[in-house]
C-alpha cells in the first residue's frame, strides 16, 4: 500500500470512488498518532475528522453539543436529527467545492484513508434480520423443503424476520473464527456430531439504522417509516449451515449465527441514497393496509462479495439491493406494529439479497446450490463453502448519472477455529 | 396501603417477608421527593438507598467509583465484580444486625417501599430466551405438533434458544398493552387476519443477568459459568400466541413476543440463593462434553402466578424453577460454544417453567389446553387467555430451614389494544 501525496489543494476523488461529494457518510476513526475514536466522514482516499471540523468552528451555524464527534459511537449525533445531521453533511460538501477552503478546512481535518483505523460506528441497542428477497427464501425452501411449495405461507403476508445478537456485530476488517457447534447426528436418535462448522457461510445483506426513537406501544405508520430511518451499511450475516440446520427448529437461527456478523464502518445517509430510488418488484396478493406504501421505496445498490485469498480474488457473487420483495418501510411498520420500540442504533438487516440468476445468489449455500454445484477458483480450487484463511469482502456502490455513492467494504478473514481444551 | 410506621429501631421483616437479612437484592428506585434513579437493596418493607449508605461513607473500605450508585442502572456496579458486589451486601446485612446502626444507618438511608418507585436496575445489551422445561416443551409438542414425539430429536442435545427483544423488556408495574397483528387466515391461502391478539398470555420465566463480561471468540465452561452470572429475577415472556403461530415458520417467535417482556426490579444474587440448590432432572441421553456439569446446578424456587382483577385474585399456577431440565451454567456454555460473547447485564430467561401438573403449568395456552380447558375465576367468569383489565402477577422465593429469600413480584396489567387511525 502506498502513501498518498500530501496535497496542496483539495484532490478530487477518482470517478470510482465510493465516496464522492454525493456521498460523505459518517462513520468512526482513529488513528496511531491519536487513538480516541472520533466522528469522522469520507471524502476520496481521505477520512475528514468532525470532531477537528467542529474544534475549528464550521459547525458553529449549528447549536448542538461540543462533544457530539468526541464520542466512539455516532448515536448522540444521529440522535440529533436528521435536519441537524443533513447540516453536517452540506457543510462538509459546501467546504469541499470551495478550493478556498484547503488551507483552513482540508489541510486541518483530512487524514489519509490508509492511515485511519475504522470503528463500529454505533453502539447497537438490538438487531433484526429481516429475510426479505423473494429469490433467496425460494431458494432455501427448495434446497431445505419442496420445490413445489417453496415459499411458506406466511412469507408473502408479512416481512418475516427474527432477533439476531447485537454483541457479536463487528466493524470491517475484523477477523472471523469459525465457530463450533453441534450439527445433526449422522443416524437419527445417534449423537450429535460436534467440532468445528464444516459449512460457514456468508449471506450479501444490506442493514439500515435507526435515526429515531419511539417509545414501547408506538407504531410507525409505512408511510412515515423513513423519517426513522438514518443512512445503510453493508452487512454480512455470517452463518454456520450445518450449526443452524440442527438447531433452528423450532425457535429459529441462534449459535448458527451469533457467532458474528460483519457491517461496513460508514454509514451512508438517506439523503444520499435519495437518487437511486427505484420500484420493487410487484406484491401479489397486495398487503394489508399497515404495509401498503406509495413510490418508490427500493434503491438501486449494486452488490458483490468477493472471495479473498493470499492467491486470488474471486467475485462469486452478484447482486442488487433493489431485488427485495419488502421494502425497508415495510420492514419497520411491519416491526412495530405490535408496538414494539425503536431506539437511535438499532440494526435492521435485510436478509440475503439474491437476484434471479445463479451469480446473484448471496450465499454459498445457494451458489453451490447446498455443495453440490462447488465453484471454481482462479487457483484450481473449488468452493462449497468458505475456508479457512479466506476473506470474504462485499462491496456495494449506487451509479447514475455519473453520480457515485458507495459504501466501501464489509470484509472479514476466516480464522481455524479454536477446539476445546 | 397504609403508611409504614417510621420507626425508632431497625425493624424486623416479617418471617413471609421476601427480603430477609439473607436476601439483600438490587435495585434501582426513586422518590418523589428525589425523583433521580439510583442504587438501592431491600430489608422487609424498606428500600435502602444505597448512594446515601456511599455517601455516608459506610463503603470506604471498599475501592470503588464514587458515582457508582448515582447512576440509573447497575451495570458499573455488577462490573465490579463479585467479591466488591458481595462486599457490599456483606455490609448492609452486619448493619441491619447491629442495633447501634439505627440512628446512624437506617434512619438516614431506609425508605418505605410504598414510596419507592422502581425502575429497570439495568441497561440490557441482549436478551435471550430459552426453551430448558421439559414439561413446558412437551405440552407445546403435544399441543401443536404430535403428543407422539412432542420433544423434537434436538430438545435433549441443546438448551434450545432464540434472541428476544431487549428495548421492550420493562420493570414490574408497567402496563402492557394489547398488541394488534396478524394472524393465521380464516382459510388456507386467504387473506391473514388482522387486529388486536386474541390469545395473549404469560410465560411464567426466571432470567438471570450477565455479571462478568467475555470477549467475541471466547467460550465460558459449564463448570465456570457460575462466575458469570451475577443473580436472578422474575420474568413474564408475554406472548401473543395467535401472531406468534402465524408468523413463526421457519425463523421463530418475533412479533408474538416483542411487544412487551415484563423483569421484577430487585435482582437477587446468585450467592442468597446458595441455599436452595438442588439436583435436576436427571438428563438421559447423556449430554456432550461441553454441557456436562457436576454438583447441584438448579435452584428450589417456588413460583406461582396470580391473575388479579378489581374484582378477585386468582392462583392460576403453582410451579418451581428446579423442574428445568437445562441448568443456567449449561445455557451459559451452549450460548458461548461458538464464541459468541455475553456483556454485563445481557438477560437470559429461562423460558416458560412448567412442573408435571396440570397446576404448574407456566402459561395460560398449557393451562387451558389450548383454550378447550377454560380456567373457572372466582367471580364466575373463565379464562383460556388473558383478558384486557387484567393483571398478571408473578411471585417466587425460596425458603429453607426458616430462611426466606424472595424475588418480590413482577406484574404487569394489561390495557386494550389501541386500533390504528
Amino acid at each position: 500500500m502506498s502513501a498518498t501525496p500530501v496535497p496542496d489543494s483539495i484532490p478530487q476523488p477518482s470517478s470510482k470512488s465510493d465516496f464522492s461529494i454525493h456521498n460523505i457518510p459518517f462513520g468512526i476513526f482513529s488513528t496511531r498518532q491519536d487513538p480516541t475514536p472520533r466522528a469522522c466522514t469520507a471524502y476520496g482516499d481521505y477520512v475528514i475528522d468532525l470532531k477537528i471540523m467542529h474544534g475549528l468552528a464550521f459547525f458553529k451555524h449549528l447549536d448542538f453539543p461540543v462533544d457530539v464527534f468526541a464520542q466512539a459511537t455516532l448515536n448522540d449525533f444521529i440522535a440529533l436529527g436528521k435536519e441537524t445531521t443533513s447540516a453536517v453533511r452540506h457543510q462538509v460538501q459546501n467546504l469541499l467545492k470551495d478550493d478556498r477552503a484547503f488551507g483552513i478546512f482540508f489541510n486541518y481535518c483530512a487524514v489519509p484513508m490508509e492511515e485511519a483505523i475504522m470503528h463500529l460506528p454505533i453502539k447497537i441497542g438490538d438487531y433484526t434480520d429481516f429475510y426479505s428477497s423473494i429469490e433467496h427464501a425460494t431458494n432455501v425452501g427448495c434446497l431445505f423443503r419442496d420445490p413445489e411449495n417453496a415459499l411458506l405461507p406466511n412469507w408473502k403476508r408479512m416481512p418475516i424476520g427474527y432477533h439476531g445478537r447485537a454483541s457479536s456485530i463487528v466493524v470491517s476488517g475484523t477477523p472471523v473464527r469459525r465457530p463450533l457447534g453441534q450439527s445433526r447426528p449422522l443416524e437419527e436418535g445417534g449423537t450429535p456430531q460436534f467440532g468445528p462448522s464444516k459449512l460457514l457461510d456468508f449471506e450479501l445483506e444490506m442493514g439500515f439504522v435507526i435515526g429515531q426513537s419511539t417509545k414501547l406501544g408506538q407504531r410507525i405508520p409505512v408511510e412515515q417509516a423513513e423519517d426513522y430511518i438514518f443512512g445503510m451499511v453493508l452487512f454480512n450475516d455470517w452463518s454456520a449451515r450445518d450449526i443452524q440446520g440442527w438447531e433452528y427448529v423450532p425457535l429459529g437461527p441462534f449459535l448458527g449465527k451469533n457467532f458474528a456478523s460483519t457491517m461496513s464502518p460508514w454509514i451512508v445517509t438517506m439523503e444520499a441514497l435519495e437518487p437511486f430510488r427505484v420500484d420493487g418488484p410487484e406484491q401479489d396478493p397486495p398487503v394489508l393496509p399497515y404495509l401498503a406504501f406509495s413510490g418508490k421505496k427500493n434503491y438501486d445498490i449494486h452488490l458483490e462479495v468477493v472471495i479473498h485469498t493470499d492467491d486470488f480474488d474471486a467475485t462469486v457473487c452478484q447482486s442488487n439491493f433493489k431485488y427485495m420483495y419488502w421494502n425497508m418501510p415495510q420492514q419497520l411498520a411491519h416491526h412495530t406494529v405490535n408496538g414494539c420500540n425503536v431506539n437511535v442504533g438499532d440494526m435492521y438487516a435485510s436478509g440475503t439479497i439474491s437476484g434471479k440468476t445463479k451469480t446473484s445468489y448471496g450465499s454459498m449455500l445457494e451458489l453451490s446450490w447446498r455443495g453440490t454445484h462447488p465453484l471454481p477458483m482462479p487457483d484450481g480450487s473449488e468452493r462449497r463453502f468458505i475456508h479457512d484463511g479466506d476473506t470474504v469482502i462485499m462491496r456495494g456502490y449506487a451509479e447514475k448519472d455519473g453520480i457515485r455513492v458507495g459504501f466501501g467494504e464489509a470484509a472479514g478473514k476466516v480464522l481455524p477455529a479454536e477446539e476445546m481444551a
